[in-house]
């Protein structure tokens, strides 16, 4: 029954994936070896080579499933509600200091920084959808100053822990007014 | 003749630091051992405790120094000239990179994390400063925004290497001016 089957890969995987994202937000990459992820995973460390042959590709599984979750219009409930999805992450998931010992990782690592700069240049990509009346110039310029002001939201949540989004909102939208 | 015995010190101990800051902007803070820090900066393994007790005093020291350079105006000029300097120090003294170990060290590290936190606070307060004719709460916030941007492209410089800083600059000022 190879749907089964694949059902049952996926979930090995996932597994994989969770268990590194919470060893990796509360003790760093570096901190963190193959054996770490067995105890943490509950699964061998054959199982877990199975399916990434190393670290660097289980950052990469999970840089690809934290996208998503920008805000589909520019207003100010919508980016309202982009940061408040982050700092939800960050509570619930631990999800910003996994983010910044990504950053770290991607300084010094060129295959991850490749990885990180395809998604910030994903997440550009979406807000110059959204400016559709822009020139082209102005459109990648605001959308330099947006994503600078998720990534520098994003940082300070890991090391100030809760942050109130309003007032990045607002630096947002005086950014898309421009 | 004690004033050279203290310049002395002085060297000895910036000579630390300054390995310390190479080091760990190319190999990560956990990837960085005191051993290696011996090999970096010629000094006896005895000679580093002499003047720091652990890894995280000596990114104490390094974070002490790499304040100021902020601008005494929020003029275009101003902010792009400040921008401008943490790009340099990005490219020239590989700062940037080592800015992003030090977040992700600060998002597990209590004692880092405090050090981070004020540095963030003197900022916020230098921006805060100097907008005297703005209320207490704008004030505030724009400075959010402002640390925010800055935060957001010194990331950027450790991942996506060197960054005109245009964009970022115009987006200060419409925060600024929001």
């Amino acid at each position: 029954m190879p749907k089964v089957s694949q059902a049952h890969l996926d979930a090995r995987r996932q597994q994989i994936v969770d268990a590194a994202r919470a060893r990796f937000a509360s003790h760093g990459f570096a901190g963190t070896s193959m054996t770490d992820l067995v105890a943490e995973s509950g699964l061998s460390i054959g199982a877990i080579y199975r399916y990434f042959s190393s670290k660097d590709e289980i950052v990469a599984a999970i840089c690809e499933q934290s996208s998503g979750a920008f805000p589909t219009e520019l207003t100010a409930d919508a980016i309202q509600g982009f940061l408040e999805h982050v700092r939800t992450m960050a509570r619930d998931h631990d999800h910003a200091r996994l983010v910044a010992q990504i950053y770290a990782e991607a300084a010094i690592s060129p295959a991850l920084g490749v990885v990180v700069q395809q998604q910030l240049s994903a997440l550009r990509a979406a807000v110059i959808d959204l400016l559709p009346h822009h020139k082209d110039t102005d459109a990648t310029r605001i959308a330099e100053g947006v994503v600078a002001v998720s990534v520098g939201y994003s940082q300070q949540l890991a090391v100030r822990g809760d942050l109130d989004p309003s007032p990045f909102t607002t630096a947002l939208m005086s950014i898309l007014d421009g």
